[in-house]
């Protein structure tokens, strides 16, 4: 838009659009960052004419001038610009931040940008839920279709073959199948990309999603100190454990991975974990252990441990994996730790081949733990939220070309294909057997490591969850005396203890001390 | 209020108050649920003379009638009454069901009470402090003060000497501070209640100590399953542990309990333990033993893992024991799935004694990190927040009176006393030490029951935070090179391998794969 045209529409003057051919656009992106570059270039790939928009315009012009080179895409210079050049049904998508500037650019397309009713605004960034929900109804009421879709698989998933997720209005969805599928990953022929549901749930599964890829870094992290600390990173190993000569090499924990890579835990993260092992800076010692161990932290992956304490679901390991980067980024604070807090020396004994299938193990057994736990949120979630979500479907969608895809999530598809009502994934059978093969090389790591001073949270967590998953008993029976006996809280009986006294269902209170009321806490609780 | 005077009022006809005597209230307390009750009561032994009021009114009568016959305790069948019957500036607690009802109680004193300009408004129920903050700020504006108070100790502790935390409109302390620091419990001649600090920062910290209570109740309960799988509980028991003879009765584990009540973890929920323990049912067999194992949620200790995650802090403790009540809830589903799922069967073998002192230990050394954890959070919501807090005052708040009363609480005040600018608790000679000293019986208790199959979420997260915190580096170096692989998110480099080529303190992106491109994910993050 030119200074000029700027200050006329200022005033309120209809200076109309500028110059233009025909609508020649099947498609437009709006916001030019690595993820929307990609996904353009994507598109363009599978034979659709792709209008680009950026805020900072030049941005469009570096983009055109290089990547987009000869390719089926055209530039956009203005907002209006950038919907006129738009086929009728408008299929425009915004990859920008999540929050104001997601709200910022649909006043902008609708105050500005003249669209029009039955356009469709797509939001692919990584919005929290219920922003999407609020999207979804308001540009319903306005005649535009809105839909709020997760996109995964980073830079090289946009690229070439992202899982998407959609959600929101799906009136939508017949418009946007084909440009959506055609550009998604595929998974054995089929796409990762269906319809989700309602209003925010596309950009929910994502949050999920999001949330088992925290957990799924976490498990893989954890083993690294394992074998750092035994029989890698020699520089900083103590001399007695490189005597027991199990020191292994980066490039040695790369072979691992490699197997691995090959068993139950193929998948991109253990592959990727794979090369940045092999990786070596131009000294040609490992890169890896010169980056800053100060980890990032996501709003998603806390977005879904804040909603499993919300919805009051044990997402155990999602939680612990959030809390492990909190600990990660008090570097300096740990620093200070270390010089006054010791532990134990680590000391292996045993058949290192076998300790690392039982690392393997342990891995597995935890995913599968971390899935189940993804899972349970997910059903309690379309419970509480009234969506219909389809769980295959949801399984699939993750398969292909997102960060979490592994061999692991076409057995999940299996699982609830052959039984879509199933009340959790430790109740199919193949992943039944899986943890119960499982087990004992998973107890002896977490065992292990706590004697050898070696945190595995993520692990150790996954264990309790299974442990106390399984248990018919709790000790939660202590937790309520308790809280009866300091305030009146009441308890309930177990059915076969059901008594005149104590009848089964009704809350009861007893005088543990002999002092205290009869009172019992009705109205408020401490 | 006669119906005839609430329809005049309605017609905004002024109709005055009802008939009374001069004002002779020194305190006034609505909600006479049991801790209302009991606080009023508690006032009254003091000396003060209290004005009673509660929404049902019946219940005013039945409390005059009953506990409150014979002391200087006055009922109000009115709003007006109430507030006419109280001495200016007045001073009026709420003790109502956190949330509306204190927001309708605020209002219905403001247009129907009417209370004056420099009149104290005490909120003492669990309210979310950003609703205080809201709160405070709302009476400023309108001449009233307004005080949030964290009110702990149960029945018990609201009738003899709770624990008062309060925060708000410090105008009002010096008003209040005679009947609240009377009513408080107190802990070597000192009361358990002093300012606490700006706006919510008294339910703050009600909050934190709620979620450390929590902590704390689901490390007691941790070793119940040990003991009851081993040495209790015998009808529950497998043949092959009670040949070993370590079946404990409950009645001694109640003297377990009992010793631990003498030694360094002498506290409250200790001493309620041992008493559940030693509690039988007419029958003669302990009652704890039928008391349904599905635990009761409550939004404090939720709410204080919801702020962890917030500030960014790895309050795992606190996050551990909300979400294993959250398991302990789904108790059909854990029925159906103790029968498909099986683990080891414990085997112990060893000197019991030993074993009963390592469990005391783990139990010691988790109590620290809990706490070390809940200061580090009370310490980040003070910058966050812009609120001073006073450490060593909080912990001597929480000393006496309230559930998590314990010696332990006094070494927390020394250890802030002697440095008020301790960086973490574990910087503290005394809980150096202790946790040192505790280290090897908590490494054998998690280890073993990661074999036994016995699920140990809070004493696990404990460990596994203690080694995390004290170690200087951790695995998180691989997540950010993963992090970079997959979205080009960027790391940074570790001080020491800074070059001209990675220089410290930059956003570095390197092409791991040699195919993606050299766009890093400036603006949209996958």
């Amino acid at each position: 838009m030119s200074s000029e045209t700027a200050v006329a529409r200022l005033a309120r003057i209809d200076v109309g659009g500028p110059a233009h051919s025909a609508p020649s656009g099947d498609f437009g992106l709006i916001g030019l960052a690595v993820m929307g570059q990609n996904l353009i270039l994507n598109a363009a790939d599978h034979g659709f004419t792709v209008i680009a928009f950026n805020r900072t315009v030049s941005k469009v012009d570096r983009f055109l001038e290089n990547e987009a080179k000869g390719k089926s895409i055209v530039g956009a210079h203005s907002i209006q610009e950038f919907v006129q050049k738009l086929k009728k049904p408008r299929r425009m998508m915004m990859l920008v931040m999540a929050g104001k500037p997601v709200d910022d650019f649909i006043e902008l397309l609708l105050n500005e940008g003249g669209v029009e009713e039955g356009d469709i605004i797509i939001d692919g960034g990584n919005s929290h839920y219920p922003d999407t929900n609020r999207r979804t109804n308001y540009l319903k009421s306005k005649g535009i279709r809105f839909v709020g879709t997760g996109v995964s698989g980073g830079e090289e998933g946009a690229r070439y073959g992202p899982s998407i997720m959609p959600g929101g209005n799906e009136e939508a969805w017949p418009y946007i199948k084909d440009v959506l599928q055609s550009i998604a990953a595929k998974s054995d022929g089929e796409p990762c990309c269906q319809w989700v549901g309602d209003e925010g749930s596309g950009h929910y599964v994502k949050m999920v999603h999001n949330g088992i890829e925290y957990g799924d870094m976490q498990l893989i992290c954890e083993h690294l100190p394992v074998r750092r600390q035994f029989w890698v990173d020699l520089a900083f190993q103590a001399y007695d454990i490189m005597k027991r000569g199990l020191g292994l090499s980066n490039s040695e924990m790369g072979d691992v991975f490699d197997k691995w890579n090959h068993g139950v835990l193929d998948s991109f993260l253990i592959e990727i974990t794979r090369d940045i092992m092999k990786f070596n800076d131009d000294d040609g010692t490992p890169l890896l252990e010169k980056i800053l161990d100060s980890a990032g932290q996501k709003g998603t992956g806390k977005w879904t441990a804040i909603n499993a304490l919300d919805l009051g679901m044990p997402v155990t390991l999602i939680g612990e994996a959030v809390f492990a980067r909190c600990l990660s980024s008090l570097k300096a604070e740990r620093g200070r730790a270390a010089k006054i807090l010791d532990g134990p020396t680590p000391k292996f004994e045993g058949d290192k081949q076998e300790f690392l299938d039982n690392l393997e193990q342990a891995l597995y057994a935890s995913k599968i733990i971390s899935y189940a736990q993804g899972f349970m949120l997910i059903q309690n979630a379309a419970k509480q939220y009234s969506w219909k979500l389809n769980k295959p479907e949801i399984a699939l969608m993750w398969r292909g070309g997102c960060i979490i895809r592994s061999v692991f999530l076409k057995d999940i598809t299996s699982a609830y294909r052959s039984n879509p009502d199933l009340e959790n994934l430790l109740f199919d059978d193949f992943f039944n057997k899986a943890i119960h093969k499982a087990q004992p090389g998973w107890r002896d790591v977490v065992s292990k490591c706590a004697l050898w001073g070696i945190p595995t949270p993520a692990f150790s967590t996954a264990l309790s969850f299974f442990d106390g998953y399984r248990a018919k008993d709790l000790p939660a029976n202590l937790l309520q005396a308790q809280r009866d006996y300091f305030g009146a809280h009441t308890f309930r009986i177990k059915p076969e203890y059901a008594s005149e006294k104590y009848p089964e269902g009704k809350d009861i209170h007893v005088n543990w001390t002999g002092r205290g009321g009869n009172v019992s806490a009705s109205t408020y609780t401490a």
